[in-house]
């Protein structure tokens, strides 16, 4: 078997884990943080700056890949991995997600989604089988089998349809499974239902996948009800499997949800933000355009180790920003992924050296959280962003 | 003197030359091309990345960066060179160059040019003293005098007023300018007149600076022209000064002009290409954005060393271009500044080893020179561009 996870500690007072992953493109220490690769590039990196950067796995989109440039290319290419020129271990998603948030028409049936694409227009219908012949062909180490994501909704009857539909994909998605050397995971919806989820697990834990996804979350809903849902959920799927988060990726959120027991972590949050000129420290969130910036002769962080804290003043950074330098982004980008594998380094060490709560307790006693009423604010203009732009665009 | 040119050797059949620079930042082997940091970067490019390139030497422009930060901000941050973080040799412009191409309203009298900035309108006016107190406290290596630049005209009189006037502002910048340790060029005009080019050289070269440059070339005229003017310029310049040609960058002018005598270039050409999906190549420009690497599975140049081609397929590349990717605006930079580096090294190698006429003729019967119409009607785009902009912005 190629694909392996060893559980080196458990911390005896969080639920916080410790392991290795062993993909056939290499191990993964989790926690682990995985930045989003969407069209096949973490936005503005190369394959080298990731690995210097201590990234040891990435994810790529398989909606935005799929239209863009499609199966065919990259399947001539040799695959994913050689195309994007990323040798290390490589999740996909089934492309639901982004069908979901992103597409424009979505319409959900038994077989499969109907939808278009957001670039021209184009009709699709996406399967399950289709979900993972298309990821068979990109062949990342991990890949992912189609669910029913919905936005948060408290309606109860709603969330377990998708549920139900999600445990019926996954079967499909597993029956039409063939290289083995792909691990597919299974994923756990239910929203923020703590009796859906203990049902969902139930279901797709029967079905004896080599790792285990919660969906569902960080999809609109208060902070509280991802941490507690996740807290309800987590300590039922088997402790030998890797527990993927999807969807999670500031930093107090990290902390909260390994604390909750979970490995793994994809988002494009800490890359989209720094694009915005917001800059992760152990204080909290700063954005570099802000006008104190102006003359800062300091780095940014003074305690990070990356290129961009190592070789440029704050000054520096705020000037690339206000002129819109294109190299702004890509220092901001380094800085943030740096910041978020010093992090998880950290979690872990604490976690195998016996004292993750204490320094978890300080991580997030020095560091100011993002507002919630921002945060949900800005999620809810986002969502109505999507919305506008199917209305508009249809 | 920390400022020295060495001629190493002459091409005894043309007026190519080989020599080395020395600044208080280092040597610069020439013939050489200085890659252009418009607002203290080398668009998408790390100070570290340059290096790794081969790049030796790269030019601030004084009127962006007397905008934006400001003299003040570049002052406290410790000079250019560490606000950028490059500490190789480093060249500002006066400024004159893009008040006369890019500001609104700029009005030439006889002690400066009244111009508005085209960031927000604001009201300036740049003196030749100004000029070099800004790139005092700026501190490159190399500065320039402001000198008067017009657009390619035949008019005889008119080119006659601009080189005159030119003439007296190099005087006030020479008996302004302090900071020793950088050096002072003067600045040749009398645009495509071989007699008024004559008289500017005569006078120019009467006040000894430390190296000469040609200016008001590349604005416009025929290329035969630039050629003609050059050839009809540079044998009277001194033989023991390095000779700057502003303003050219392309493969094949880099050629003819170092084969007329010229030593240092600096052109925004070759990076801005490469942001447009423009490659430069032994054969000639091409665009990645063509459909015809959509699959192309081997890399962009594969005579070419350079990460880019070392690592990425050139159906990658056009990927990335197609969705907008800012890696491929940084990819292709750095195929393209590679791709002169390797250039002028190639070149300078011939003309130490004896055999630059051979390499010259080599180069150019396989490179496919850009249409002369295409360039001439894409250079007159964007000056009645600038010009439109200032019309409308005013």
């Amino acid at each position: 078997m190629s694909h392996l996870f060893q559980l080196a500690k458990t911390c005896p007072k969080t639920g916080a884990r410790a392991g290795v992953l062993t993909t056939p493109h290499g191990p993964v220490l989790t926690p682990a943080f995985i930045p989003v690769a969407s069209q096949g590039t973490v936005k503005t990196l190369t394959p080298d700056e990731l690995r210097s950067l201590g990234v040891e796995i990435v994810l790529g989109n398989t909606y935005h890949l799929y239209l863009r440039p499609g199966v065919e290319i990259i399947k001539q290419q040799g695959g994913l991995h050689r195309f994007m020129s990323w040798d290390g271990p490589l999740v996909t998603d089934s492309g639901g997600f982004q069908v979901f948030s992103l597409a424009h028409m979505s319409q959900i049936t038994e077989d499969g989604v109907l939808f278009r694409s957001h670039l021209d227009g184009s009709e699709h219908f996406l399967t399950p089988e289709l979900a993972i012949e298309i990821q068979e062909e990109f062949g990342a180490d991990i890949i992912m089998p189609l669910d029913d994501c919905p936005p948060y909704s408290e309606d109860f009857q709603a969330m377990r349809q998708a549920m139900e539909q999600t445990h019926r994909w996954a079967e499909r998605c597993q029956r039409r499974h063939r290289r083995q050397e792909q691990a597919l995971f299974g994923i756990v919806q239910g929203g923020t239902f703590a009796q859906l989820r203990r049902q969902s697990v139930e279901f797709i834990t029967s079905l004896d996948f080599p790792g285990y996804a919660l969906g569902g979350l960080s999809v609109g809903e208060p902070k509280r009800l991802t941490y507690d849902t996740i807290a309800e959920t987590a300590p039922f799927l088997p402790v030998d499997k890797p527990r993927y988060l999807m969807g999670v990726g500031s930093p107090e959120d990290l902390m909260e949800c390994v604390a909750r027991g979970m490995d793994l972590f994809d988002s494009a949050l800490p890359t989209r933000i720094a694009r915005n000129g917001t800059l992760l420290a152990n204080e909290g969130r700063c954005n570099i355009r802000n006008a104190c910036f102006k003359n800062w002769d300091r780095a940014i962080d003074q305690n990070c180790d990356c290129y961009t804290c190592q070789t440029f003043s704050a000054a520096y950074l705020h000037h690339l920003f206000k002129c819109e330098e294109l190299l702004a982004y890509r220092l901001a980008t380094i800085h943030n992924v740096r910041f978020i594998t010093r992090l998880m380094a950290g979690i872990r060490r604490s976690i195998l050296e016996d004292n993750f709560p204490s320094f978890n307790d300080a991580f997030l006693a020095g560091y100011q959280r993002t507002d919630e009423e921002v945060r949900t604010g800005q999620k809810r203009k986002w969502l109505e962003r999507q919305r506008k732009r199917q209305l508009w665009q249809v």
